[in-house]
């Protein structure tokens, strides 16, 4: 497949009497840009091809995907208690086969037939469009423990994942070419690219990266101020926390502030809380914004706040089953009704993917059979995810010209790289972002993928990457050496 | 939740400090109607759980759901080999476990192995966002066994069920307010939700109900002129194929026709083929648009058409796990670009939709150790399906007032009914169409839940209900004897 930079030169060349060409389709379709699997994702595609045909030659024996989170591609293992029952779901006569309960923990068993009867009998049928009611249940329930205050099944949504929920409510939000989202800079391209196909104006904030990429108040009042008197109708504001791809993790007096303006402001707040497990300083512990909200009491009860969550992060890590939920809050009945509506549309989430967000907020506790099992297991990898982002925001600060904040959550560094001048030259004259330009030799030399920072936006003139640190430990090393040899040496290249 | 009926009057109460109101919104999510899953499915819930709860009494022990083709709920078993293969895959361990060669079939272990080799190792990860590579080869070897013409596996494009994909089609084609989509009358409402959605145009064709809901091209011809005479951009055409609600199925004739005024009139041809192994009368029996489109020869070779298949349907019935494909045919490369940006902006279907997608496509095989259980399983639903169809039919038939088409093919019965005057004045009167108010009277006295042809939309002055013929056989005598007493006492309210 072509990489999409390559692709606007060759509008001219649409044969006529064809409907689907560029120039005739949705021009929000062809405009929106989505980094991590744009241009260096498909060439990393293409390299992992070739390795695999070995048609062509490499300086390098595979490719390592570090341009999305996806934990169980680069082997995270899968925790045994959710595979247990997601496999009894699956094919309902293991329940009863001769030898079951050498293989699978009670509790397993019994998770598996209540999930089964809550279904229906079959995760083959379709379900309730909002969810199942006994998993939308055990959700308010968990949300209502990590919060302390209460929560409403009929307030939660169950996705195909956080995507999915994002764009539903983004769609819902933008009614016209004049509406105005707050997303941070750096972002999540999902929030540039849904924007972009929903023909609603991004609105950018700018992170302080020289303050462990803080979140400042009066950067989000100028950044709402100065769009609307450009004439947007700025009606919602995201934040992303822990961040992505920052991992910046905000603190509760920040929060409240947040909200307040949020209030004052009549905004939405969209509340990207993927990452709520994924924090690794315990000077910043995982707040929730529902809890902040209310802790403030019934002055700011009128506040809208939805709150999406998701199976793909976390230790969880199931990404390929597409599973999630948002939470609404403060949101009116009828608005809800409208959202369980165009939901309804596309008829309902995965099964797969609802049976896994019961087992992410009910997983195994102390006494059940698993629990042991499972405790080790979700420990093992935090601990391990919390060693890796240490020794890779180590490693990329030890690189001459490049600088990394520590990763205080989430899956990922965002370190910055000062571009030798040449280099600069060089990728404009190609038409690429010089980060582009670096992360697309490091792909083709190291066989690492790594986003470049244009993809996610950035301060003017400053040049960064996104990289997971979901590598395995046992190749931590060699996958910084391979780093630290491609940077010097595109160093001297472009000296 | 309340009934979307009801909504409509309470816009004037939205609390105007919100954002989130029914006049601020999107007005094209306020404007779209669904109603397979409106406020018959919504009546339906609230039944299921009153009787749950045994809050209320009804004249019925249990609701039945035949307004959404949902195999598995209705108790339709799952394939043995399907299932078997999807548990492994979600628990690996199981391939290594003690006494798997008496749970699990030799063919089921090895397609297992080998999916998760083409997954890279776990169900859990990101696939590729266009789908899995090996299954989409095994699509492609699929369509061209079916055809005799050649597909491509860079035209496959893996889906979380078909809607998704034509929705994204939809997106991709409606560029502006004045594109038009031609869609059949009556239609499935996935067609008009989604349009209406993009913000396009349903340019309708009226199906002839006297000839079996057959597709006449001089009504296609008709209705192009009629739309573009009016200002719109016409631009594609669908047509579902067996029918959904209709049940008809084309015969070559009629589809080279219809390749034919698409050629000439320039529209991109969506065939939604999801029946295709739902047919029930030998001498229509299914041939796809791409064959046909093929077997004409070079001339048509421009001809753009997409062709979408589910897992939901036929005798898989896997709906919950959300798995489907489209093939693009005569799609440019960029344009197909520009699909797959989409796609990844939502990353990837489920893998366990694609898992099946690979099963449906390559099923067990002569020799195969899983392929007698296989074969009756298969047959055994299919026969079934199709008594049913016969027996429903004859049933509908035999209600005064009633007339129904016999089913050619797909999952459901529409049969015309001629409602008293007095029925029509009372849900005028309610502010309901006269369909709905039968449907909801019948739902409300018998638990049975179908969709009113209103949904569907209908030629004026004709009144229908869309059932699916669904319930399990044992059950369906009883079934017929709900609906004929409804029925009768129906009319005779309304006398």
């Amino acid at each position: 497949m072509l990489a999409f930079s390559r692709l606007r030169s060759t509008i001219t060349s649409s044969p006529s009497d064809k409907v689907l060409t560029l120039p005739k389709i949705n021009q929000a379709v062809v405009n929106c840009e989505y980094a991590v699997r744009g241009a260096l994702a498909i060439r990393a595609e293409e390299l992992r091809e070739e390795l695999a045909s070995k048609r062509t030659a490499h300086p390098f024996a595979k490719v390592t995907s570090c341009n999305i989170g996806n934990p169980q591609q680069l082997g995270q293992t899968p925790i045994t208690f959710f595979r247990q029952v997601a496999a009894l779901t699956e094919y309902p006569a293991l329940l009863d086969a001769p030898g079951v309960a050498d293989i699978f923990a009670p509790d397993a068993v019994e998770r598996a037939r209540a999930l089964l009867q809550a279904v229906g009998g079959s995760v083959g049928a379709y379900t309730h469009s909002q969810g199942i009611p006994l998993i939308r249940q055990n959700v308010a329930k968990f949300i209502e423990e990590r919060d302390g205050y209460p929560s409403d099944p009929d307030d939660i949504f169950l996705t195909a994942g956080a995507s999915p929920g994002v764009q539903l409510i983004l769609q819902t939000l933008i009614a016209h070419e004049k509406v105005g989202i707050m997303i941070p800079v750096p972002q999540y391209p999902l929030y540039t690219a849904s924007i972009a196909l929903f023909r609603g104006n991004a609105v950018p904030y700018f992170l302080n990266e020289e303050d462990t990429w803080g979140l400042d108040v009066n950067e989000l009042i100028r950044s709402v101020k100065d769009a609307r008197a450009n004439g947007l109708d700025v009606r919602a504001l995201c934040v992303i926390n822990p961040g992505n791809p920052t991992g910046a993790c905000l603190n509760v007096d920040n929060m409240r502030k947040i909200v307040e303006l949020c209030h004052s402001e009549k905004l939405v707040l969209l509340a990207d809380e993927v990452y709520q497990t994924n924090t690794y300083l315990p000077s910043v512990p995982f707040t929730s914004f529902k809890k902040v909200l209310r802790s403030m009491g019934p002055e700011f009860s009128s506040l809208e706040l939805v709150s999406f969550h998701s199976i793909s992060k976390g230790m969880v890590g199931e990404c390929g089953r597409r599973g999630g939920y948002f939470e609404c809050v403060g949101v009116s009945d009828e608005v809800k009704e409208m959202l369980y509506k165009v939901a309804s549309i596309s008829l309902c989430p995965p099964a797969q993917g609802q049976v896994l967000v019961d087992l992410m907020v009910r997983p195994p506790v102390k006494g059940d059979a698993s629990y042991a099992r499972y405790k080790e297991e979700i420990d093992g990898i935090y601990e391990s995810l919390k060693r890796r982002a240490a020794r890779l925001a180590a490693a990329f600060n030890a690189l001459p010209g490049v600088s990394c904040q520590p990763a205080q959550g989430s899956m990922y560094l965002f370190p910055s790289v000062t571009l030798p001048q040449k280099a600069v030259e060089t990728a404009k004259a190609q038409g690429m972002a010089p980060d582009a330009l670096y992360c697309m030799e490091l792909l083709n030399e190291t066989g690492v993928c790594v986003v470049p920072g244009s993809g996610f936006h950035q301060k003017k003139g400053t040049w960064h990457f996104r990289s997971t640190f979901l590598p395995p430990e046992k190749e931590m090393e060699s996958f910084v050496a391979r780093i630290k040899g491609f940077h010097e040496g595109f160093l001297k290249r472009y000296a």
